[in-house]
């Protein structure tokens, strides 16, 4: 008999209807024996809700209170789901962050867990009782509420997992599992049925929304089997079907040595290029650059500086295209002290990454890739690579024709032998 | 300069309009040197949607679960208090009944306020801020979220002032004190200036709604200084006017001495009448009869045994209305064992009531009102009375008229001289 953490998201919980459907499908994982903890997101738009109340008071809501105010979403579906647990006979009860003792830092509306009380839990379950734990949140050693900031339900979940030693946490939700690519572009892409954790990290940083990056970053940390599932289906199907249906996130090392080259064409539209032209290839260039960028707050994702020639060299980097228009204007404005020919940039360019455990050991992947996009006539901007992706930047416009080139060129429309 | 106390209802606080009111009110007693501690409820309709959403899961609510859920509708107004107290630049601090430690027993969804840590709150006060508490709700020593029922909010806010020795717990809320009666029924009516919190006790348990009957006990117990005050006047009104705006609620003992002989009329609508006829006149008897209606749960008021007659005697009380039916079921089934002649009701009759401390050393209240009812043919059913309070039970029908009646006949419209 297995502890298992079952996390459902908001869609899964988004209505009574749909919580009376996850209190069916707990009811019969305990049927069969298992212990099972309960974590559970706010219903679908609630969070939202909350948000846009804040924002009628304050237009830049202050962060503890945003906490508070946004924590209760959870709440009520701890109650909800309890009540739906217990109604069909099954022991459960609820339990807000505080509660539990889930303790963040005070990093408000963004908070990072330090550690979880496990004594709790562990003692409902030892008497046969469901927790059901509020995710996304937490308290601070000052007690005060803190919230994971979005999809830190997963992490809730996972950290909960790793304190128990469960045996898997399986993060429900509205798609099946991780695929190849998006299937709404490649109608041809596959269900994966394990990926690695650190191809599930390129892949969720991609854009691959099924699972939260800093949850996958915690359950490779404390090792925890993490599995990602439907919750679309009859709460009563097979319990072994189940457990084999998703996609499980594996340890490189353990499993999954029949690991294809590459597991997925992970992209990301609403991106910009920035481009500093003709800079002086000098010690401390790259700060003067992208500091005054850091300091307003804006996320840079691919840098590449190339050689210099003649002492002069261009240095491009990306950002959400929502910030371009501020990233430009900031670096307008240090133009002169940096000593830069130029600023340019493109906010119609998007992002195609291949990601692959298998690529380390397999040479020519790349030159593969570079060639499929070049007899499709697709330019390739920029380019930058890590042990296990190849990203490159394209005109946003040939995004789709990109991931299905490369989709088929690697046979990923193929199950694997 | 004082600690004032200031409690707002849930419409007080019913939109984003209204909070931000409600900031700028507590930012003018704070900008006259005050110290404030703020107590909210939930936004008006909130705590019934929640409770609504509860029974779509269990038509009878698991009542710890039921507190997690409905405690979730102050947190959200604390949080967006405070927002709007920093809006004004005025330092404010949300507070849950688990943050603060409002120590309850555990009876879910009718909780008793055991202890208030006031540690945290006296913290903010020293340092400038004003610390925005959840009415409501509170945390037992296992650490279970309850509430303290309906109208608990008034009860937190007296709580608060007693554990702080506060100067004053400011009700505020949609009406603008208490009046000598219901203004809808008679337009004389005319708002007290001061009311002893005996009579007030009296006036809210015959139905004036504006103050929760446990509020005022424990202000009583704990000789806080209590005012029902309005929140729709302009919130900058002049400090000076708004302090002695409202209803004082006073120690008979200390203040009031040109108290007029009668404050008030209260009724009350909904009630019901039994009446056990010819049962035997012996030990034993009158819990024979209530304790079956008591142990379905039904409240019972006033109560009346007459002097027997050939060992027989007639035994009345009121339930209320919608239990009404089931009283008499109770009482039917038992009737053979207590050995009743006959048991009949009447749904169709009200409650009206005098109030007043200054009853107790005048002689002649009751037979001027019972001349009153007279004279308007109005017949009495059952009457009751105690130190400070007379009341009639009659028919429904007459009940505007009896209170317009009584209301003249006792000089309420006139201003105390």
């Amino acid at each position: 008999m297995a502890l298992i953490v079952q996390k459902y998201g908001g869609t899964s919980v988004g209505s009574p209807e749909r919580i009376k459907a996850v209190a069916r499908r707990v009811a019969k994982w305990r049927r069969h024996g298992h212990d099972v903890v309960l974590v559970v997101s706010a219903m679908s738009g609630e969070t939202n809700r909350l948000i846009a109340l804040a924002k009628e008071i304050q237009a830049q809501p202050d962060p503890r209170e945003l906490d508070a105010i946004a924590s209760t979403g959870e709440q009520v579906t701890i109650g909800l789901a309890a009540m739906a647990l217990k109604e069909l006979g099954v022991a459960a009860r609820s339990y807000t962050g505080a509660q539990v003792r889930v303790v963040t830092d005070s990093a408000f509306t963004k908070a990072r867990i330090l550690e979880i009380d496990e004594a709790r839990l562990r003692a409902d379950l030892d008497a046969g009782i469901v927790p059901v734990v509020a995710g996304f949140q937490g308290i601070d050693e000052l007690g005060n509420i803190t919230t994971l900031g979005r999809g830190g339900s997963d992490t809730t979940g996972v950290a909960i997992a790793a304190a128990l030693k469960a045996d898997e946490c399986q993060i429900f939700t509205d798609v099946d599992g991780v695929y190849t690519t998006d299937p709404r572009i490649e109608p041809d892409a596959r269900r994966l049925r394990t990926v690695t954790f650190e191809e599930m990290l390129e892949m969720a940083s991609l854009g691959s929304k099924v699972l939260q990056i800093r949850s996958v970053e915690f359950a490779g940390k404390y090792r925890v089997r993490l599995r990602v599932l439907s919750s679309l289906t009859d709460p009563e199907i097979p319990i072994d079907e189940e457990a084999q249906s998703g996609t499980l996130i594996t340890f490189e090392e353990d499993e999954n040595m029949e690991q294809a080259v590459i597991s997925g064409i992970a992209f990301a539209r609403d991106e910009a290029k920035v481009t500093v032209m003709g800079v002086p290839d000098r010690p401390g260039i790259a700060y003067a650059i992208l500091g005054p960028v850091g300091d307003a707050n804006i996320d840079v994702d691919m840098i590449i500086q190339n050689a210099s020639v003649d002492g002069l060299t261009d240095f491009s980097f990306t950002v959400p295209r929502g910030d371009f228009a501020r990233a430009m204007g900031i670096l307008d404005s240090v133009k002169a002290h940096i000593g830069a020919r130029a600023i340019v940039g493109d906010n119609k360019i998007c992002k195609v990454s291949m990601v692959g455990v298998g690529m380390r050991s397999h040479v020519g992947i790349a030159s593969t890739m570079f060639r499929c996009l070049a007899e499709e006539g697709i330019n390739i901007q920029m380019i930058s690579t890590s042990e296990i992706k190849i990203s490159v930047v394209v005109d946003e416009k040939y995004m789709e024709l990109a991931v299905r080139v490369l989709h088929k060129a690697f046979d990923l429309d193929q199950p694997i032998a």
